[in-house]
Order: C-alpha cells, then structure tokens, then sequence
C-alpha cells in the first residue's frame, strides 16, 4: 500500500447558475474591481488515500466523489492523483 | 484589454486544524472508505477578468484575494491565470 495525495475539484456545472458567485461578483465590484466578470465558486478537497497503485487511488477517488463529495446534479469534478 | 481566466484555490492553512475536513473524512469512514487519511477542504473560484495583460490580471487577482476571497490569517491561496 501506497500513499496518494489527491486533488479535488468541485464546481457548479457551466449551465447552472451560481448563486454564490454572483453574490463573490457583487462584492468584488463593491470593492472596486470592476474589471471582473463571470465569477463561479466551487470545493477544492485534498485527500490522502491508501491505494495499492495509483489508478486504484483514482478509482476510489471518483466512487468518493459519485457517493459523497459532488452532487451529481448540479456538481461536475476533476481529479488529480499524485504520490504522496 | 483581453479578457483573462483566473483560478483561485484557496486552503486552510496547513498548521489549522480543519473541522470541515475532518467531518469529510468522518462521513467517508462511515461510507466504507476506511483508506481515507488526513482530509482538506478548501474553495476553488473561476473568474473572468479584463485587463491590458496577463501580469495586470495576476496583480488584480491577488488584490481580491487579499481583500476578499482569502482570510489573510488562516487560509493561504495560489493563483493561475489563462488568456480566455
């Protein structure tokens, strides 16, 4: 057994509004920086998995994200995988 | 000006403790995923921003962060900036 650090991002799927950031949006312009556009807010997760190899990591990675971590949904993810 | 696509992840501070993280690891454990280590949940935001350069865009981007999307004192953030 190995150990994994994996890398993962969540984020409202492209086709949804988001709420949150556009309140992010509103504030930034509030502050002066007009300047900004489009503002989308998600998760970032670091994980340290025990895997045997890295694609078993990623496979428990992405059942992590199916079961748990994403809301498949509203939520689209990507995954990065590298030895700890 | 172009138009810039940042991304801004932003984690809790490594030395923090991070009840977020850890109640992800608790619900994971519970899920059958007893091969879990140490969990991190952090933000990860998208932004579109409007600047003469990709070094102006940087500048913008680590500005908001200072003011607003990152907590000076217990989060530390990275920046990666794309032409959009």
């Amino acid at each position: 057994m190995s150990r994994y650090r994996v890398e993962v991002r969540v984020m409202p799927r492209a086709t949804l509004l988001d709420p949150q950031g556009q309140a992010v949006q509103r504030a930034l312009h509030a502050l002066g920086f007009g300047d900004v556009g489009d503002v989308r807010v998600g998760k970032h997760l670091v994980l340290d998995v025990q895997a045997d190899s890295r694609d078993e990591a990623l496979a428990h990675a992405r059942a992590m994200c199916d079961r748990l971590l994403a809301n498949p949904v509203t939520e689209d993810y990507d995954l990065a995988v590298e030895a700890a």
